[in-house]
């Protein structure tokens, strides 16, 4: 995850500090550590303590800067977001686009650093602002109400960040309990299937149940029915412990 | 966007009414309109009408309800979120993967209804409650805080399911013939699948089934297996038909 910590997520003259603090714990639930706040209008301040919940440590560490020109000196990709995009001939990324460029860049580059900057509450980011970023993040919203609030705008971008490293990196190593549970849940093979299958059409035969029925037809429906479900190897030893359960009642009476 | 008008986001006892605002202006700004409530601790409550800015129309539409029955029994397709995996082989979407199920499930069946589950603040969804979905979202996050405000967790999937909208193919149109096979295969709603499994419960405790096993624990794992396979209305009606065999053998014999 070393990665995100080379990623700066910069509010641009936030109104409330209450956003600052959302920002702070969209940010640390995707694993992003550095954020930095140009001019912020109040900061530090309760609000933005407790709207980061278990964020603070982010709130603490960040850098306040009074202008974009400090935030930005050494950063090697800027991006702006914006909801709408504003700027008819400029580069224009999704977030998904921009995690994978910002990543990408980092990857092919050890001393680079990306800023993705976030505009104020009210009217975002000034064009010459956007003129700073190398392209500008658009968010996809509903034409009639793009209102998107600061901190979910930071969220999607930080989750986007998070999903893109993510799949990139090899399968996590599982836990020795996580391998138990998986030995009884184990999916069961074709041959632990077709057994529950045969020992099912065996009951529904001595029940006559297909009497009246196209039988080739409904044992094609219900070993679709199981097929679809998946079935671990546990889940095939309780239904053929329920077809026994039938045949020794059939005996019984 | 109509697809997105069959997409209920389902808040299970939320404690904060901010929160409520938060998920309605998640919800409008990538489309959503479908809101219900179980059993909120509070609301209407101003706080969320604050939080909501220009969302709180969804708030005056929300469906308030008494239980996750009520909420569940006309939808055909449940997920519940989770940040964790908690359950090993239950199947697992990412909020991707899952955006991609819901709108595929709607474009397939033209009664569909899907709902998407967030549990509460502190404790998310009971197992029980997650028993009812027929997979987990897990939204992916940090492994040291995973802490997801609950208004920022319904803004990610609300903004996977626009984002998979916007880059979906044209549906493909449907033939009568289709349509005639779809009526009998549409997917099984809540209740139906409800009505199956208490006649299965029936049916195991008349034949003392589950006399040495754990009964409770017997029919989660049933109730799982069924769920998995997203049983149709046919194969609802075909696995209820062998039940009343089973009791009809039972009085005959």
């Amino acid at each position: 995850m070393d990665l995100l910590s080379k990623i700066s997520i910069v509010l641009v003259e936030p109104s409330h500090p209450g956003n600052i603090g959302a920002a702070a714990r969209a940010m640390k639930t995707m694993g992003l550590s550095q954020l930095t706040l140009v001019q912020p209008k109040s900061f530090p301040a309760a609000q933005a303590n407790q709207r980061a919940a278990g964020g603070e440590d982010l709130l603490r560490s960040a850098t306040v800067v009074p202008s974009l020109d400090h935030a930005l000196a050494a950063k090697t990709l800027v991006f702006g977001t914006s909801v709408r995009s504003r700027e008819v001939n400029w580069p224009t990324f999704t977030p998904r686009e921009a995690a994978s460029e910002s990543l990408g860049h980092l990857q092919d580059h050890a001393q680079a650093q990306v800023a993705i900057l976030f505009g104020r509450e009210d009217r975002g980011l000034e064009n010459s602002e956007l003129d700073r970023c190398s392209a500008q993040i658009c968010i996809p919203a509903n034409p009639d109400y793009s209102s998107l609030n600061l901190g979910s705008a930071v969220q999607i971008l930080a989750y986007e960040l998070r999903q893109t490293l993510l799949s990139a990196q090899p399968v996590v190593e599982e836990t020795s309990t996580a391998n138990q549970i998986q030995a009884r849940q184990r999916p069961a093979t074709q041959a632990e299937r077709e057994g529950h299958l045969q020992h099912l059409e065996a009951v529904l035969n001595d029940m006559d149940f297909a009497h009246n029925k196209n039988s080739p037809l409904l044992m094609r429906k219900l070993t679709r029915l199981y097929n679809k479900a998946q079935l671990s190897i546990e889940e095939v030893q309780i239904l053929r412990g329920i077809l026994t359960a039938i045949e020794q009642r059939s005996v019984r009476s």
